[in-house]
């Protein structure tokens, strides 16, 4: 496995491989990875013969204020294992290598103001612009994303379609902890207390996997899940919202392919989970 | 040569050329060619293995109540010429294979605020989208554009420098009519009358081209070709402006590469010209 740190390094190796038809899969993460990034890894070896981890930590998705410097790094811990997985580049660019006097961006309509993007304005433009970045660095055959940032996941399939990248878009499910809790790098904010607190999440997504059932008023399925969360006093709702899982408006049944999704602070760490609804017809 | 109307088949077809080795050039335009065109195509032409040309009206550039309706067609003679000059494909789609419920959308900071971007908000963000767009479907090697719209230029290489873009974009002068008009589609507009009064724009350049001196201050330089302008009744400015040739900031004087950029109205016509000032030093 080897570090590229240079776009035109990046460039240069992976248009050689390109040439001699090689198929590509790049896993785009901002790094201090766990094992959620460990099953797109897989996959991207398992699918491509060859396989690039981006490690960036991408200053233009954090608003003022937001976590951006505290955000957890741990750059060797992530070779190693992407090493162990048999990725074959980790791509690991300075900010300023990846942002020089920068002025283009992308963005997209209506997807990114609702949700995340209500609690975080520009923060899918940041993602959009970063990810176009990547797909123009790497040329990938195949991305893959988490299924945990939902939102994100549909934002850059739209992206993808409307800006006609030749990339396909691999969702994949979300990863947990034995108790139940999402994996996410911010897990790693958590005191012992809030740890324990936060499986509260998960417990309300199960219920809400439970009790879901086609044509169910959207209303009574967040009411049965704001139930569970009330039960944890350190739980502080920020959302628990039912979506159209393509293009995320509001839903008010359960009556096409929904994504349910959450925002929950435990002390002053922000928790996001969710699951997709598929009607049975 | 060979007309392409969809996406996929585009992509079909330039991948295998490209898999072979092959590289490929791309004129982006909106149609109604003229010799400024030919002189890109020819370029494109003699410099890859493929010469693709897109033929366009890109109706997100153009803001409610501008031209777009009436902005001259002729794709049988489009076509002829894209014969005649040796071009491999023309990529002709319909609105609605490029924009289907569209949201995703490319954009550039500060380049695109001042100059046509004052005066046409929007256009500078249908530019990005449909050429990143068009970027992604052709994969050129090169991507040729005319040095008449400057400022289009200049945004498409901070775009292309922006979003790691793996294209070259070569910029190519003016052609002008005999009597020093530029070559335009939007000179079709124009009555026998106002055709004579718009040679008073490439009068104007040529002026300031003649007096244009280093350390020069801008407003006397705005002032001679403003002078000219004045000459002809049938003449409306909208600016007359020294600007950063690379960032688009206003210049107080001629003191580093310089765009010298106009807009005129003659009778409803809006015609733009311009030349790049190159200092001695």
């Amino acid at each position: 496995m080897q570090v590229i740190t240079t776009i035109s390094e990046a460039k240069r190796v992976l248009r050689a491989l390109k040439r001699e038809g090689k198929t590509i899969g790049l896993v785009p993460t901002m790094g201090y990875l766990h094992e959620g990034h460990a099953s797109l890894i897989e996959r991207a070896v398992a699918q491509n013969d060859v396989a690039v981890v981006s490690v960036f930590l991408n200053p233009t998705q954090f608003a003022e204020g937001e976590d951006l410097d505290a955000y957890p790094r741990d750059f060797e811990a992530d070779c190693a294992l992407c090493e162990r997985l048999g990725a074959t580049y980790v791509f690991h660019p300075e900010p300023s290598e990846m942002y020089h006097d920068a002025h283009a961006f992308v963005n997209i309509d209506y997807l990114s103001s609702t949700l995340e993007g209500a609690a975080r304005p520009i923060h899918f433009r940041g993602v959009c612009t970063v990810v176009s970045k990547l797909f123009n660095i790497v040329q990938p055959d195949r991305a893959y994303f988490g299924q945990k940032d939902a939102q994100q996941l549909a934002i850059i399939r739209k992206m993808v379609d409307d800006l006609n990248f030749d990339v396909q878009v691999v969702g994949c499910p979300i990863v947990r902890e034995s108790d139940g809790l999402a994996k996410s790098s911010r897990n790693t904010y958590l005191s012992a207390e809030d740890r324990k607190a936060a499986t509260v999440l998960s417990r309300s997504v199960f219920r809400g996997q439970e009790v879901a059932h086609d044509g169910m008023p959207a209303s009574e399925l967040v009411g049965e899940m704001l139930h569970v969360l009330a039960e944890e006093p350190r739980a502080n709702v920020e959302y628990v919202c039912v979506n159209d899982a393509i293009d995320m408006q509001p839903l008010d049944a359960l009556d096409t392919e929904a994504l349910v999704s959450m925002a929950v602070r435990i002390g002053s760490t922000r928790l996001i989970d969710n699951f997709v609804y598929q009607p049975a017809k």
